[in-house]
């Protein structure tokens, strides 16, 4: 039952702005159970399914994508800001509210045809996981859908990700 | 046999700066075999000693604390870099080369009493892990051990956590 889930979500306003109710999963991540419970309901959707790698966008992803990957027995593949990855990059830019962000992926951390899992925290307007999407697939990868813990679904994030498949373990 | 790994981690000259010879653990942690018996090894050293949550210290930490509080049954605390947190932290500032950086824990991310491994990829002059010890110990936690993918012993970054339990899977 994932929805039992959202006990250990904690709500916290105005941040990281006013008027923006965060939904902070650190209070999940750091309930063992829920923790566990999480990184299983993601992962039995995946069993099976042959997956290579799971890509983990910066940061929280992170937690989300290493985890699931030694669910999984998979390798852990990282998309980062600018200038963290030490080696070839692939680059992509997308607009935010003001002004526009990068995410990075080495040229070589994934190889033509490799089956991989995008993986985040939270789904909200799209704008990140859109790019993410753009990025992985300069590397040839087959992405299998992008996985979230959290989906905002007033945002209609999904929309930039039309072409993908899409899953979150929980709706607000 | 943890030097065996070493074979999967990348050196990458004059990153992130001229003169340093960068250790690039994310040719590990894409490899799923390289990346499963990081996480093995590390976590077979912690079975039975009653981990209740792993640390991990953004962002590259993140990868390696949420893989082994899943392997552990654990729990997982972040801890960030400044504003990143939503909710009340404890705080920590610590000397860089130039300047001062600070690191930052949810007041209620540990419980007093709670064990946890401090977990992180490179231990180098120990500059963060000796401010992150000193954060978590404001939470009232026992930290367990300090563990480490790389260690880089000519740096002595031992030496700024004196008084912890340090292990690194790898030594350069």
């Amino acid at each position: 039952m994932p929805e039992k889930l959202k006990k250990s979500i904690r709500d916290v306003p105005n941040f990281p702005k006013k008027g923006i109710l965060f939904k902070d999963i650190t209070t999940l991540c750091k309930d063992k159970v829920s923790f566990q419970r999480m990184v299983d309901l993601l992962g039995h959707r995946y069993v099976g399914k042959k997956i290579d790698l799971i890509v983990g966008i910066e940061a929280r992803g992170f937690v989300v994508g290493a985890a699931l990957a030694y669910k999984l027995g998979a390798g852990v593949v990282l998309v980062r800001k600018p200038g963290k990855l030490p080696h070839k990059t692939h680059k992509e830019s997308y607009k935010l509210e003001y002004g526009t962000d990068t995410v990075e992926i080495h040229k070589d951390s994934i190889k033509k045809g490799q089956r991989v899992i995008i993986a985040d925290d939270l789904l909200a307007t799209g704008g990140t996981a859109g790019a993410v999407v753009k990025l992985v697939k300069k590397t040839g990868a087959k992405i299998v859908e992008c996985a979230f813990i959290v989906e905002l679904d007033d945002l209609n994030g999904r929309k930039k990700l039309k072409n993908e498949k899409v899953f979150s373990l929980l709706h607000y």
